[in-house]
């Protein structure tokens, strides 16, 4: 295989191995800490998120340990002490993880991923799952935004030679996918994930032979169940299209072919479109499929449909492949506590400045809460690990922002979001497949009244704390740490 | 190695494959195409980019080959002729690569890579040649930018856990180095490329000790030569700094050591790190190193530095790695030229209603021609392969888009920008190292007039056509092909 390898152990920000060796050098390697990922605000300015990427890092999990180069190397800085060093040569992920499974909505400031483990491996692990949840969970929001704007229509994802390096492209293809994309063009996505790779033809292709419409024909003769011709590399409406006629009826129609595509990569598809639909119906390919791909994101794709533009599939590109308007995933990775000697969970807080920064304390979990009448989703609540729910109780819930806002939950059912992936760093959980994966998400989006799934001003899902954690918080608060 | 294989001759857009079954199915397997690679437009606005990538691109161009399992997996789509995938079994690349070295501020429109190929091969590597170009062309040119506004205070790279995807941190912290940032966060940046790793302590690591004080006091003692502390947990300027400098006191003063440093992750940083310097110079710690680390980029490093901020380092996270103020760099592989039977170049031309897409045809070359006075950069020149400059005579240059602009260069030196990479599928080039390339950068960088430099409309940097290419040109577009 030509095949790039990559130390993923290693893929680390430093100080999580300088903060390593000084708990160990302090007697704090075995204390167990809990670490919190969530986020604080949804790409776009949009009502959720899409979580992705926990596949990548269960593989990542399992396989954390540190090779004689590694050691090596960090033997070379001159910082590290030989019984660190020594300690590194076991090391591996012994740890509890529970997550919210891959394609659920998420929403800010909930944990989407809880970490219980050693100081030192908890530690670790930070970068490469933040950077994980964050890229993929980046790609699939943007996917799903624009997938719904496309209200059915086939969206591809288009965007390898722009997306910002190797995974960028391969793992974003995976989670544009689950996030509701039909297919990419990046075929090694297909090869490792199962992402339904396909592609026709592009400008070269067409400029390779002596006339647009010889590319056409030969295509076609290549292709005939498969040809979706490029018609923009001179003039759409005078050559491109009349010259894709030509060699449908020539090559396809005797042999009683009647689907085959077109693609508009430039120009302006409101009106290119609809006149290529008139063209085609009345050369007798009504079946002709039209598929535009010029800098498409949700918002022009929601501009071209309400004006008319007659479009059956969309390939997407850089805006998708690097979120371009929107292209980071702040996911944070927090202490949220600490167990004493005796096993006692101490709740941690970091306090800033800007109030949105303020973590909540403390083991916690999520709960989505479901109204029973007609299934869709009307809460998040967070509270401590050790709280349940019943759902057949009212509960008074209340904004932590606004705590004058409160509704009571009456008749509802309470799912829990995060399901344990490791236990004492054995996998406990089934991988889903991707596809199962990409129906949860469908699913789960399908559960958000329309309100929370609008571009504009959404509005906020409620996301709430349990009385308990609340009071935690304020006490805290009031203590100043 | 707890590693990540990836196959990268798969990595490529779908249609690369379905195109090169075509090619080989209409009897050009063979053909000679020429294809440019070059952008249209500087990120961020600027005046110009710094190019990158090329390193990872001769790794892939000798490695790429198919395997067995990558035929079966194109069998399986069938589409692909047995004749096609017999051929794929003894693929590899056999063509010439010309490019202009990683390092190198280019520009819109000139040819940064250059391909001489058979078609199948020159169209497979298009995805992987861009997708690292546009990568990490599009880092260096950032990070160049922010370390142009730090003006000269180290900038470090932080922002793995942000980037998109695995290679996204990895070749991004390769990128940020060479474009001119000090060092990165990325410990596996440093064993795979050699860009120095370093950090020091998160705010988990002052949330785990009792206090501030003994958190600190405990990182001055593990690593004495190299404490930075972090000072933004509770309250920078009432609890981290006093706890610092007390820290400082206890453990360092007596050691003898006067270098240690702060850093600040949050709140006000002009502020902030004006009080910090005055606190510590009264506390007898002149040379204690200011770092900051909160939504950096060119513009806000620029205001801080104009408000008198005391800052020494830089710690720029995901305004770097992803280049989030504008997030892809637009590169693309167009057809320039075939050969015919006899090997006659035959220039090709993409022509688009957008007249800043419309391709400058044939086999072509990039002099930049510098003032032989002052040895600054006066314009580029592209002109076909077969022309010479001689810059000991005039040479009248005009402006391909302002014909009116003309300008008679004089006493100038011209130098190729493009060097051989491949020959004959051959390895030509002696790759640099990343030091010599980050000083490559450096010093080209500074043969740049500070106006092409600006952030804010910046002057456009001349970028002139031959008379033979211009007329070439003009040619082909009165055909309509």
């Amino acid at each position: 295989m030509n095949e790039r390898k990559l130390n993923l152990t290693m893929l680390c920000d430093y100080y999580e191995l300088t903060m390593g060796n000084g708990y160990f050098d302090h007697g704090m390697a075995d204390k167990i800490t809990y670490f919190d990922v969530f986020y604080r605000r949804n790409p776009d300015n949009g009502g959720f998120a899409i979580a992705a990427g926990l596949e990548q890092i269960v593989d990542y999990i399992q396989n954390l340990h540190f090779d004689e180069e590694d050691i090596e190397y960090l033997r070379g800085r001159k910082m590290f002490s030989e019984s660190f060093l020594e300690y590194l040569r076991d090391f591996r992920f012994t740890g509890d993880i529970w997550a919210v499974p891959e394609g659920t909505p998420i929403f800010p400031r909930e944990p989407i991923l809880t970490v219980r483990a050693p100081a030192i491996q908890a530690q670790l692990i930070e970068t490469y799952v933040l950077l994980e949840i964050n890229h993929q969970s980046l790609i699939a929001t943007k996917a799903n935004r624009i997938c719904r704007a496309a209200e059915g229509r086939i969206v591809l994802e288009f965007g390898s030679r722009r997306a910002q390096g190797i995974d960028g492209a391969v793992t974003g293809a995976r989670a544009a996918y689950l996030g509701g994309c039909a297919g990419t063009a990046c075929a090694v996505s297909d090869t490792m994930y199962g992402v339904p790779a396909g592609g026709t033809m592009a400008h070269s292709w067409v400029q390779m032979f002596d006339s647009e419409y010889e590319a056409f024909k030969a295509y076609c003769e290549t292709y005939p169940t498969n040809a979706t011709l490029l018609v923009d590399t001179y003039n759409s409406l005078k050559s491109g299209i009349p010259n894709a006629i030509r060699a449908f009826n020539e090559v396809l129609r005797p042999l009683g072919i009647t689907k085959c595509g077109i693609r508009f990569d430039s120009g302006d598809m409101a009106y290119l479109t609809r006149k290529a639909r008139v063209m085609l119906d009345e050369a007798g390919w009504p079946e002709c499929r039209i598929t535009v791909s010029n800098a498409l994101d949700e918002r022009l794709i929601t501009e071209l449909l309400l004006q008319g533009a007659k479009i059956d599939s969309f390939g997407v590109g850089e805006r998708l492949i690097t979120a371009k308007s929107d292209p980071v995933f702040g996911g944070v990775y927090k202490l949220c506590a600490v167990e004493d000697d005796d096993g006692n969970i101490i709740p941690k807080i970091k306090i800033s400045e800007n109030v949105g920064k303020i973590t909540n304390p403390g083991f916690k979990k999520v709960y989505r809460f479901f109204d029973r009448e007609n299934g869709m989703a009307a809460a998040d609540y967070i509270c401590m690990r050790h709280e349940t729910v019943d759902g057949t109780k009212p509960l008074e819930i209340c904004d932590p922002d606004a705590r004058w806002k409160r509704k009571v939950m009456e008749d509802f059912t309470a799912v829990e979001l995060q399901v344990p992936i490791f236990k004492n760093g054995e996998l406990v959980y089934k991988l889903p497949t991707l596809d199962e994966i990409k129906r949860r998400c469908a699913y789960e989006v399908s559960t958000l009244w329309p309100e929370v799934k609008r571009f504009d001003f959404p509005h906020q899902y409620y996301v709430d704390l349990s009385e308990e954690l609340m009071a935690l918080k304020d006490d805290m608060l009031r203590q100043g740490q």
